[in-house]
């Protein structure tokens, strides 16, 4: 793999960026602002006028943008990926959008001889700095084989979970299980905490049992500080989860319980909480309880 | 400890008591079914001819029944360990019911100079046999290191969570995340399989990330090959449910998604499998999305 491309220098795109640079990639960089790509110019990398003239300069392109629409843009739109790619690019999208937008995307690049994989990522900004993502694939099997060595750059996990579309699959599935099983701990401790127990108790008592999950481990602690700085913001979670009823709802699937979990991050970010982690889930349930789940109540 | 007596030789009490006996505890034990009551006899217990004959013997005595109405006759009903108990009596309930009901039962044994303890169990009919529960204790602190030397030949965790009813109430905890958990991962690995995707390689790619959890890795396995013996059954997570949500909705806790689980195993016993596994709660899913979440799917 000659020269690599990377559109999209936010929060995450940025280190994953850098972490490229760091093994030794030669990089072509975009975005629509111009600071982050200073910042990576300064650090080795070359910068493009558009996405298209990433493409043209490049053999294996990266796309970490926020969600579906900003994807289709910069792959397909005037200026995109598709008009500068030459055949047998390879275009990675690491954002998190809708599976079936990735299927539509990636047969849209077809058609131009580009093979596209849709590489989703978990862990947040400091996995995505020290390199350490979870990196979840769908696409052709030799096209994976092709992107892997770039990929292990980013992530300490990389799993191909099937076709086109599957790693954005395997990504909804992910962000379904974290923000029920957020609720789950917060319906939990609430119940505890108005019982007059003790949730740290309880939660010392329970974490070794079936009752054990990363979630649990990950945001207790911050909950009996108060602590609610992001982390994963609830305004993320929110489009995880519409991209997740969408495709449900598409493929005629019912899911009641995360369709009740979209409500109460909509019932959060009416309250403004939306720029919050995703463990701040439980002041929904201690406003409606009347009770606060901290260390000593 | 000179003397325990043991009331309820069920699934869960039978080995109990035994764990009791193999450590040499002296023990009377009572059950309203002879044929486990002969099985402990054979293996040393003495027997007694009702609940008040046990207490009159002994100076700690377990309960472990099906729920509230079967300890509240045992304890405080005609022939019960109140009407046979000495000043200064410990009884250590370890049934799963409301808490409470156990702060009611407590407040009664107080006026007979009995001390009471809620200690109920988590882990179910393995662990009681091999003696490795995770036993959580509310109650008075002395009565608490009294019993404890007791209890940890029967549990491998023995933890204090509070005052009487707080084991109850961190039990109820267990019991809500346990069961949105396994909902959290049945809506996820239902869509991943009706998207076309293989939910074990779903599985394998989310589960050392965040949506990781003891859930995932005890039930996805089962869930694969279609496995839903017990385990736990649905009826008994119902009955744990019924005391969650009638104690959240005495204190005037809404458990939303609690209550929603609650009318999925409602469905389920409906569909005659209350007898299975909670793991079985997927087949809601699959049935009303038309898909199975087996390998190979």
């Amino acid at each position: 793999m000659k020269r690599i491309g990377f559109i999209g220098l936010g929060i995450m795109g940025k280190p994953m960026a850098r972490n490229l640079l760091k093994k030794g990639y030669a990089l072509t960089v975009y975005d629509i602002r111009p600071d982050p790509v200073a910042d990576l110019v300064a650090a080795g990398a070359s910068s493009a006028a558009s996405c298209a003239d990433v493409a043209g300069q490049t053999d294996l392109v990266i796309t970490m943008l926020p969600n579906t629409p900003e994807v289709k843009n910069a792959v397909l739109g005037n200026g995109g990926v598709l008009e500068g790619a030459r055949p047998g690019l390879l275009l990675v999208d690491m954002s998190s959008i809708a599976p079936l937008a990735s299927q539509d995307i990636a047969a849209r690049c077809s058609e131009k001889d580009v093979v596209m994989l849709d590489a989703p990522v978990s862990g947040g900004e400091p996995k995505a700095i020290e390199g350490t993502l979870a990196i979840m694939v769908g696409g052709p099997e030799d096209a994976f084989e092709q992107a892997r060595p770039v990929l292990s750059c980013m992530g300490s996990s990389v799993t191909r979970v099937g076709d086109i579309g599957s790693g954005n699959v395997a990504k909804l599935a992910n962000q379904i299980i974290v923000a029920l099983n957020i609720a789950a701990m917060s319906e939990a401790m609430v119940l505890a905490a108005r019982s007059g127990v003790s949730p740290e108790k309880v939660y010392q008592a329970i974490r070794g049992g079936l009752a054990g999950s990363t979630v649990l481990d990950a945001k207790m602690p911050l909950v009996l500080k108060g602590n609610f700085k992001p982390g994963f913001r609830i305004e993320l979670h929110i489009k995880d989860l519409r991209n997740a009823l969408d495709t449900a709802h598409d493929l005629g699937v019912p899911l009641p319980l995360s369709s009740s979990v979209m409500e109460i991050l909509q019932a959060l970010r009416a309250d403004g909480h939306q720029k919050e982690d995703h463990g701040g889930i439980i002041q929904f349930y201690e406003k409606l309880a009347h009770v606060q789940v901290r260390s000593g109540t």
